[in-house]
């Protein structure tokens, strides 16, 4: 995809995320977009060969952290359209995590690429429950919630 | 502390986890063990500059990581103390992840070492679970479950 992701819009200064900052060298850089064929939105990211659990199996960190990265995305996301306003406009709409949660289903695999797919659960102006959904070949492997709370303005970090 | 860690008792197959393996050269290599002054596991892990989400602050999916690995790492102690076995001896007790929960409290320094403390919530032979609680400079900036799953025997990898 060519089009600019949602983490492709935040400030600068807040795009220090290890998970999907676009300034962080070492960082994985998940990329989430809306899904042009549903409601929801979507990241691909396929894990390195050492975010390993067991042999062959993806760490379940890793899991958590992709589902972290998405679901503040997709809130952000989420914020801007309800609001009308597109993406990157003044004042910043940027979510970060109150609350996460896992289920592990199935063992990952490892060495292929994973598909996220995230739904706005509950949306009120402050906070935004994202719910997930985690497939590798088409087979769901894991489910997950974030609960993304707006960051105040005050808050936010000038670097 | 010279005395072994949970996780230096993980078989050698089963000792690649990105989060606590010694044998991910890559990986946190997260330690825990039983604190001696309570009935609680601890483990301390500093986190490297590049584990950020807002600058100064710790990323969310590392913290959600490091409370996997202490998670799994007492839920395996506290099966071989209810046992009466010394960790290590077979048949090996492994535990993988069923459902993580992390709750963001206020947001986690980077910068200097955090200290989890775990509990065993609730034990049965395959199901473990620990809450945990996770502090930097004395302060609880996060709390966090884990559901812990004996891994059967025969799905031990052999690598």
């Amino acid at each position: 995809m060519t089009k600019k992701a949602f983490q492709d819009y935040y400030p600068e200064e807040t795009s220090y995320c290890y998970g999907c900052g676009r300034n962080n060298d070492d960082g994985l850089h998940l990329k989430s977009y809306w899904d042009e064929n549903s409601e929801e939105s979507i990241a691909v990211y396929t894990p390195r060969p050492e975010h390993m659990a067991l042999p062959g199996y993806v760490y379940g960190g890793l899991i958590a952290s992709i589902i972290d990265c998405h679901g503040t995305g997709t809130a952000a996301a989420a914020a801007y359209r309800a609001a009308g306003r597109d993406m990157g406009t003044k004042p910043d709409l940027r979510f970060v995590t109150g609350k996460l949660s896992v289920k592990y289903l199935r063992p990952t695999p490892l060495g292929m690429p994973l598909t996220l797919k995230g739904k706005v659960a509950e949306q009120k102006e402050r906070k935004i429950i994202i719910t997930q959904e985690l497939y590798a070949n088409d087979e769901l492997c894991a489910t997950g919630e974030v609960i993304a709370i707006l960051l105040p303005e005050g808050a936010m970090p000038s670097k």
